[in-house]
């Protein structure tokens, strides 16, 4: 098969492609290294300085075709033109800027938040309609997408009766940044094409990630990227550095914004799982795709606890949110239909925690403290 | 009051500053002329040329200010100067392209919708809730927002009951062309900043428009633009035309299709009424504004009646249908407030069709009939 992974430098990306390497499928990768760009501009850092994609695939032998391409999924005449060439099986969309707070920093960021998520996935969407539409697209969506509704959240379709009559609808979503909103809207256009021109698509709704892409066969010269700071981090990531830096847990508000949460061995395995139930033509497929309902004060005290058992004892200190959203409110979110397709959970406990903690420690001199406290506020 | 009016060239916007002619409200008037440049390079014409914004305003006579600026409200500089300067009381922004197949024709005219119309909503915005959030935004959604859904359609918001809980949403929407589809992301990405900063925004969900903006002291010097052709036309201008020129009036499919109308001297009403109405901070007011449902089949129906009184006779011919759309479905979608608040419908009658068919006639060796068949097909 022809895989054609779109955002292929980042921390789901690069670890999608990495997966793939031991398969024998034709891999063809692309990113125009944006977020490295604005995470250097914004003085954020990863983990690891990775090398790029291009280096990390020479560090890499396997049988297969592996082709990178830097170019930008937003300039259409490019993307078009790989599309062309390739012809891919599928499309694994992650081409887009992934961060609630940098969509809220200023009009500009904003404002390209929004550009270039739907610029992009208009592009991907327009050149798979005119010249592939047998492709199938799988796209990163995110749980974010539904807000905190005070129903529960199914898999991204809803049945609603009304006044004795009823029909199915996208979820009604509202999300609680720019970027969220973005994804929504990502959404809408990708059902709108899916509908018109009977393309194949699947949207994952995905909760926020955390963990280590543990590869055996690689090591830090093919890792993917590791962010933890208060813009481009994840929270869980973002806790462990603050442990092994002997800081408090720093929980936004009340702690009570409760999430569903993915590993990333999970978060790959269900891409794969979507890989092999491609939608009928006309059909887009939405999965909900996390494992775990978490607090974040939760979520912190698993950490806490966990670190302690090698000696790391820090507190969890609650600090004024710099976010806009509810801070107590229902939250039961289905997630199904992966476990249905074949889904194993890698849950997270102590363990996984003091492993992802040891691997930090590693590259403990290059972790900046003074990237963890939120800077970005909503207001 | 200060009214800043975006979008003051087009049938709606100019026909609302014209009313307005007769306050003593200061106006601002914005345009760029992007629709005549669209309708020029795709040989669309009006009916009756008219002359350029500023040229109409020294046509008039008044006592308040009446200024006219030319610009794109998709750039922000120039967006948020302007409001900068005037801290407008309203806005009422109808700066958007308009026609559901311009953004049908290829990719290009495609991201050029959708871009314009989002990229204008986020810059009005952006400038608002950093410079004047107390503004009253009024803004011009459609109500094909809503597509056919095989429930009745209620105003903007829907209380779901799922599983013994229950939550307000905004309705869950699905349009018919990529035009549709970027207004459902100009109403959520409203909702999202309306919301988060407290704003007061009020959405008016619009059915097609029809009819002259008969103020009588306005004569063709300062009329409002009138369009029939199959791009930029709405449906009942087009069967007028139609029938003045002897030919059939053409219903695309079934003609089964049905939609809310409204006269466009009822459309300037609502708006004022919306005015008077300002939400509260935080609040998204919406309402369905329209007076009377057809079908297209009806409509034509009416017309030919009408028009026989004239000694016009042209029959109805049905042709393909170049959009895909449901051509048999449930429709009732529910039109109340804007009545409870003081609305006054002007519905369609012979009487009004006649009228619009003698002011049609005067122009009509300016009619291109090589204009009316639809050639943008959605496939």
């Amino acid at each position: 098969m022809k895989i054609l992974i779109l955002g292929a430098d980042g921390y789901l990306g690069w670890s999608m492609a990495a997966n793939l390497f031991s398969s024998s499928h034709d891999l063809f990768l692309v990113d125009n290294y944006s977020k490295r760009k604005h995470m250097k501009s914004l003085k954020r850092y990863p983990l690891l300085e990775t090398p790029l994609v291009k280096k990390r695939i020479q560090n890499i032998k396997r049988k297969g075709v592996t082709k990178f391409y830097q170019l930008d999924c937003s300039k259409y005449v490019d993307i078009h033109k790989i599309i062309k060439n390739i012809m891919p099986d599928v499309v694994i969309h992650f081409a887009e800027l992934p961060s609630a707070p940098f969509s809220m920093i200023n009009t500009t960021n904003s404002w390209e938040t929004l550009r270039n998520n739907l610029q992009s996935t208009f592009n991907i969407i327009h050149s798979l309609k005119d010249l592939s539409p047998k492709t199938h697209l799988i796209k990163l969506g995110t749980m974010g997408e539904y807000g905190t509704p005070n129903i529960d959240i199914e898999e991204g379709w809803l049945n609603i009766k009304h006044k004795k009559r009823s029909d199915r609808f996208l979820y009604p979503r509202q999300g609680s940044s720019l970027y969220h909103t973005s994804k929504i809207m990502d959404t809408d256009l990708i059902w709108f094409y899916t509908r018109m021109y009977g393309l194949s698509c699947t949207d994952l709704m995905q909760g926020p990630v955390y963990g280590l892409y543990p590869n055996k066969k690689l090591d830090d010269d093919v890792a993917p990227l590791f962010t933890y700071d208060d813009i481009f981090g994840t929270v869980l990531n973002r806790f462990i550095i603050q442990a092994i830096m002997n800081q408090p847990l720093t929980v936004y508000g009340t702690g009570n914004q409760i999430r569903g949460y993915i590993n990333i061995l999970d978060s790959i395995e269900c891409i794969k799982i979507a890989m092999k139930n491609k939608p009928k033509r006309g059909e887009l497929k939405i999965y909900n795709q996390f494992t775990e309902q978490f607090s974040v004060l939760e979520l912190a005290e698993l950490v806490r606890k966990s670190l302690k058992k090698i000696n790391i004892n820090v507190n969890i200190k609650k600090v004024k949110n710099p976010r806009v959203e509810k801070e107590n409110h229902y939250y039961n979110a289905k997630h199904s239909n992966l476990k249905k397709l074949g889904l194993k959970a890698n849950k997270l406990n102590e363990k996984m925690i003091i492993q992802i903690a040891n691997y930090c420690m590693k590259y403990k001199s290059n972790i900046k403290i003074n990237t963890i406290m939120p800077k970005v506020k909503w207001k």
